[in-house]
């Protein structure tokens, strides 16, 4: 466990963004919210010390329904239970989009980096060292994670660096989100031997 | 993506494992399979080049549920729908025990390694470049990895070395054992700058 962990998690946000992305054909479409996904992100997230996990849907009827699921957690049945799950939920925000998430955690202040990583076209791809030190000089970070087959275009658009794609990721879709989220923060916060 | 992954990655089986595991208590238990960890961890260990997934649970129905999961997509209507969800189902296995898990992917021969994480006593603690030499070393090596509350003591005297726990495993069990699984694999298989 690196020591310098946790105040480097604390300027990173993660986004796990459902629209826009792109389907199988790559369609630009808004993918359903699969709760799993935001309790394991939560948990992975609050492993690693990142500062905010930003669920993006513009959807009305799935915002309420992650805004019930971390509502039982942090104050509800769920809280009493499962003190550990309260902490991993407190940190989650539900946003109508990418751009609310960065008016809220800051992201559009000078030096800030949103990183993603995609096959697709899009800004210049940087290693997972270059990475740690983006977020070592960077005032306020992100990394956005697209759902169903990735971000769509317009999404791309508003990152600043691309991380190299990890095997099965982007290529083939092998991997599941949760997964490759797992990965990444790993590699961005979790360096060791 | 390192060139080496490939045959590395084939030398080594995966254990998810639901017998000998502890309860919160610390009570040797049997724990349920859940669906999505089967899924999530083969596509993981397909990723990977993984050589082999067993699935360890000594209850025949949840076997056979598990049987019926890994035929609907290898050679049911799921095959037809989903081919990529196909080729990492059919290098998954259901067995009884850890035992026959070794058996079955020659575990038992001289220079074997089976590698834990656990914060319990245990075999001593490598480091996950110690691991990836290991893994170099042996002729087949597998890493095992307790659902509940992590491995029981009976599992973890089959060992013979401990990976080094990372951040929120063990510890407060705040990663999802899917989210353990995806980190591990990487920093032993994907180790990329």
């Amino acid at each position: 466990m690196n020591d310098s962990m946790e105040p480097l998690g604390a300027r990173l946000a993660v986004g796990l963004v459902h629209h826009p992305v792109v389907n199988r054909s790559g369609n630009t479409v808004t993918s359903s919210v699969t709760s799993l996904d935001v309790h394991d992100l939560a948990r992975v997230c609050r492993t690693y010390g990142v500062g905010g996990l930003y669920i993006v849907t513009p959807l009305e009827a799935q915002a309420r329904l992650v805004e019930r699921i971390i509502a039982h957690w942090t104050t509800g049945y769920g809280s009493r239970v499962n003190p550990e799950r309260k902490e991993a939920m407190r940190n989650v925000k539900v946003v109508d989009t990418i751009e609310d998430m960065m008016d809220n955690f800051g992201l559009g202040m000078e030096g800030a980096a949103v990183m993603i990583t995609s096959a697709r076209p899009g800004p210049e791809v940087i290693s997972y060292s270059e990475g740690r030190q983006l977020l070592e000089r960077a005032p306020r970070a992100a990394v956005l994670f697209g759902t169903a087959h990735g971000l769509a275009g317009s999404a791309l658009e508003l990152a600043t660096a691309r991380l190299a794609p990890i095997p099965g990721m982007d290529d083939y879709n092998h991997l599941p989100v949760r997964s490759a989220a797992s990965i990444i923060l790993d590699r961005l916060l979790g360096r060791v031997d």
